[in-house]
């Protein structure tokens, strides 16, 4: 769901409000029908929430004063609608989906003046050319819950950055479902059995080998990277997934991966394990970004670190820089769920709003 | 040291130019002759490192082209540059010294349009009338390393609170000299033992009870619970001083102290880690905010929470919100030292100038 809000005005206090003027999934746009003054009142929000809660699509909103666009005209209309509060407000365009589809929307977004809010991972993981585009007025873009949900993550790595402290590296486990994973074969257990505990408990995608294949950690890794001033595209970084080629997708169902593959991987990984204790150390899937080097896959760390601390499924991220050197600055805590990431979003929209009081 | 730093205009990319108008120390104030449109250049702010580096007073200060005010103009001349600069630039006084002398200018500034940024504790522990006065113009001021020093607490929670996540409870431990202190007791040693080393390290204060005595948490802790809006004084704090009455700075030497007196709390202490030990848990010195509560001292905690699997003189800070319920937000590091203070100071400058483009 996308959504466009409008300036805040401050009222009573810690009070704010915020002006939502429009809001859309991927197949339709729900308008105020003046978007200079009025806004998505209250009682249009709630329904709103109620009608995706409910898995169905905003085309299905009637009975409220809005107007409704079908996906033929929505792209038009959010840029005009961009077009004429961008500049003069600093209408925020707000990405929570996990698309790629739009990226044009909000590069030409950019280009009218409004400000991006992103929970989005893929604009900031698309090409360098799409990257520079996107943070290009590098105040008007915030993107917290790309990276640990609601975790003050970039915002602090962007507080590091303009105290001119220099990052020499960043380590994190920014996957709670490879943390749990990794926590678990720690105490001995198969690998295949801690898998399928996880995706009974609701840690894992529907196929684990989407967390399994570690591509998700790696665009975080990217937009980490990026921020650290790295030119580099998602090709470049290299990725340890934890299944092989064989086991993919395209290759086998997910419960052949389930009931006969994954069982085929506890061996090595309990190998690996035991290794890492004989030398005082434990597994962590982790991404490293040191130098010229990032990548993500399974590191041995020390057990008294605070990642290798780690337990269950908090995201844990060390940052050294020179303030910071032999013991890094860490942040911890929950990297996923609704609330979390809506957080995320909205402080981020605030943040935002300071810039036009 | 307070430093007087005008707009910065962004050049060549990543790099800022900050313009500092004027220094001062309690003595003294130097100030860049056009404040108007000139700055104290880079030989300038060398020679004032120098100068205060050797301990000496800006008024040594000599042979550049500056103007140099002593004690009697200081603060007529420091308020002249408020007006001219405050609402015409957002012009930052920074006060970094460790006195409570400051406030009344700091208030003055605030009228004058001046932003505030603080790594002084004493201006915002000062009476609710002096607080309620420094934030009430809130996006103008920022006071990072009033708290952790560099690391992102105060920005951290604040972004938790405009994003509308109730915190319910905050557990810190805020003194790098209490933190390892507690660590080392927790090993057996003995309570004077672990002082004694911790002085020669230079952990310490001169007189180590500036620690012990807990005052200096609890101003952060004071600061933290404002914060989250609590109208309390400092005299509300419950504070547990790690040493009783009569061995305090004004019935005993330091001397004495640390020969004679340290030595009689020994076991007390040994006592308390034997029965926290019992339960599964460790003792740490910390801050407790929740609901009406907020005290300092000593708390049983779990060993493996954030705070319990601490070691040496990181800064640990628990914070319990609706979305951070069972597993805490965490955020750890060095909570002190002249760079991570510095760099928190200048992160806060950089951060209100963005409110001024």
């Amino acid at each position: 769901m996308k959504n466009f809000s409008g300036k805040r005005s401050l009222c009573s206090g810690t009070g704010v409000h915020l002006r939502v003027v429009g809001v859309s999934d991927s197949k339709s746009l729900v308008v105020t029908p003046d978007i200079k003054q009025k806004e998505l009142d209250d009682n249009i929000l709630s329904e709103v929430w109620r009608v995706k809660s409910d898995g169905s699509s905003l085309s299905k909103l009637s009975g409220f004063e809005c107007q409704v666009f079908s996906n033929g005209e929505l792209r038009t209309e959010m840029l005009g609608i961009a077009s004429l509060l961008g500049k003069s407000t600093g209408l925020a365009l707000v990405d929570c989906s996990a698309s790629s589809e739009t990226i044009g929307v909000l590069k030409q977004g950019v280009d009218l003046g409004c400000c991006i809010v992103l929970a989005n991972k893929k604009p900031l993981t698309s090409t360098l050319e799409d990257y520079d585009k996107l943070v290009s007025r590098p105040r008007y873009i915030r993107h917290e819950s790309t990276v640990g949900a609601g975790l003050p993550v970039i915002s602090s790595i962007n507080r590091i950055i303009s105290s001119g402290d220099p990052i020499h590296r960043i380590v994190g486990s920014l996957s709670g479902t490879l943390g749990y994973v990794m926590s678990e074969v720690e105490d001995g257990k198969p690998l295949s059995q801690v898998v399928k505990s996880a995706k009974s408990l609701g840690y894992t995608e529907p196929d684990p080998r989407d967390d399994l294949s570690g591509m998700d950690v790696a665009r975080k890794a990217l937009i980490l990277a990026r921020l650290l001033g790295r030119r580099i595209e998602l090709s470049s970084i290299r990725i340890e997934s934890l299944y092989p080629e064989e086991m993919g997708p395209s290759k086998m169902s997910v419960e052949d991966f389930l009931n006969s593959g994954l069982v085929k991987l506890d061996n090595n990984i309990e190998e690996r394990v035991r290794k890492a204790s004989l030398n005082g150390n434990v597994l962590r899937y982790v991404c490293v970004i040191e130098g010229t080097r990032c990548e993500v896959g399974i590191q041995e760390l020390p057990k008294n670190s605070a990642l290798g601390r780690l337990r269950g499924s908090d995201n844990v991220l060390e940052i050294y820089t020179r303030c910071y050197s032999e013991q890094p600055l860490v942040i911890q805590g929950a990297g996923a769920g609704n609330d979390t990431t809506a957080a995320g979003v909205l402080a981020d929209i605030l943040d935002i709003q300071d810039l036009f009081p």
